[in-house]
């Protein structure tokens, strides 16, 4: 072969060479270049988040924690969303008042579920947390969990803050939605717990949280099994099942995940215990408490509220180095740009 | 530039086209070449399963399951692991009872914890399901999660059946654990759905089954928080919270879940409910009783037997077409080899 074909050979393993082996996109082993947390001001809050996912995510790190232990849980309401002027669900049992109603002539003789038909919230809280939870089951129960599901995906597809005009599964909290992704990211597990009924919450938590209906916790009635034409149903029923509140947290997720949430996050006193428990996890744990401070984008309250209090968890939030996150100056966006 | 030249960048480019764009081995797109449910016969037992699968996993099938609705439910006495003569839990209670007795002298006055300790099985049996509740209640309380979770661990990993003398957690069923694993390679969810105790079987599922303890339901005593120097602990105690038997199976699985099971497996009256709550699924679904047919190389009892009666379930499955697997002609091997 001539000498001009021999070039021509070489010069064609050479371009091959070259061009079969350029370099790939130099690989960060440690982290790929996505940018977790953007709504989050740079500071000691946001830092202990990524402090914390660091160190028990990196393989080698004397905190590594295995995969399958990595439990993050989260209050709902003034945690992962708003919760002002009271809880979003509240207004889903006084809408159901009031289409009920007409069913219902006996509702008018009484105090109670005239006020919540009448909308008249100020009377309707003066009953306290009987009255709500009465409130609750006679809207919540007779009907099945498929009926039910579908009363909430309708009312919370239409239904708006009358503050912020706003869906109320808008007013969900951006930098929040970031910190379930970042976990998530890196193989936690994210559960919601929380003191809000875990049927209202299973029908859209998915779509809005990326959390499905089995990573869901929260107060339930009671539930009774139905055979219809040889299959079964499910009915939800008026008893009161469990309360998913203050020290009841803890015992839920001990029922639920059998595992203690190395990451907890809350914002009121009722998320106490959940934090302690969290806490007394052997080997890293984070503590976040989202502290209320921002009344121009949101609404800012903590010992004094009576809706989302936050008092004693604050004082145990700095005995313990817990992370209290200010809304205000922790947080460059509130809810989702539309 | 020179004829020569050009047709050297020509040869060049030619090469650098073909070396790079190598075929790559060829995909099956429709199945990896992996092999499953190898301890099946084949029969229309088997078929049934992997009819399902296909069906609700394959794209742009009709009866397609979209991942995250894909939940299939198991119970563990005698549908994952054997039950005879009784419960293996209870084996364990009372060997609590005969290890806590010391401390407890009055139970020597008790005829039922008496017959406990004395590993008298007949007399112990003849107080019924009140009394093997007195034993569980006595034997799994008033100690903390995490050392109820260490008894556990120290017992599955050392007591061994009288009868096979191989330990508890070895006797479970092969063929099961072959199908565990098939439905989780096409993303399903396993879940367990027990009538025994949920706090028995978290320590030690995620090893034997694959199943993580956040996706065990079984039934469960009550249990409180507790403050030990700022941090939280979970106590069980002595209350009965939930028997996750019967019609409590849909009722737990609406509870921990929150979904349908499309696919149900059982092997006795105490997992009716739970597939007829399966056989109610809008779209296709699986239902699957455990038929105990083997006498020589596990146990064959159906409708008389005390423990893990099928005598309802055996009519309905034949009504209503659900797949009835006989051990003893479907499954080429029982237990795993070791």
């Amino acid at each position: 072969m001539g000498k001009q074909f021999i070039q021509k050979i070489w010069l064609g393993i050479l371009l091959l060479a070259v061009a079969c082996s350029a370099p790939e996109e130099v690989k960060d082993v440690s982290e790929p270049q996505i940018e977790y947390l953007v709504s989050w001001n740079e500071g000691p809050n946001k830092q202990s988040i990524i402090d914390f996912v660091k160190a028990t995510t990196t393989p080698g790190s004397p905190d590594f924690v295995a995969p399958e232990d990595r439990i993050a849980t989260f209050d709902n309401d003034g945690t992962l969303w708003s919760e002002q002027p009271y809880y979003f669900q509240l207004q889903f049992a006084i809408d159901r008042v009031k289409s009920m109603a007409a069913d219902h002539p006996e509702w008018r003789d009484d105090e109670l579920m005239n006020a919540a038909a009448m909308g008249d919230i100020e009377k309707l809280m003066s009953f306290g947390e009987e009255g709500l939870l009465k409130i609750v089951m006679a809207t919540h129960s007779g009907i099945s969990e498929e009926d039910f599901a579908k009363e909430v995906t309708d009312w919370i597809n239409t239904a708006r803050h009358p503050k912020t005009n706003l869906l109320y599964k808008e007013m969900v909290f951006q930098p929040m939605l970031e910190v379930l992704e970042y976990f998530r990211a890196h193989d936690f597990k994210t559960f919601i717990v929380s003191g809000g009924g875990i049927d209202f919450m299973r029908p859209w938590t998915k779509e809005v949280y990326g959390i499905p209906s089995e990573q869901v916790i929260g107060s339930s009635l009671k539930a009774k099994f139905e055979l219809v034409d040889g299959k079964g149903q499910v009915i939800k029923t008026d008893g009161l099942n469990f309360i998913d509140d203050k020290e009841g947290k803890p015992v839920a997720i001990h029922q639920h995940i059998g595992k203690r949430p190395n990451a907890a996050f809350g914002n009121s006193d009722g998320d106490l215990a959940m934090l302690q428990y969290s806490f007394g996890t052997s080997g890293k744990s984070l503590q976040v408490y989202i502290h209320h401070t921002d009344g121009d984008r949101e609404w800012a309250y903590d010992r004094e509220s009576p809706i989302g209090r936050l008092n004693k968890g604050l004082d145990e939030a700095a005995a313990n180095g817990w992370t209290v996150v200010d809304m205000k100056s922790d947080w460059a966006t509130i809810y989702p740009k539309n």
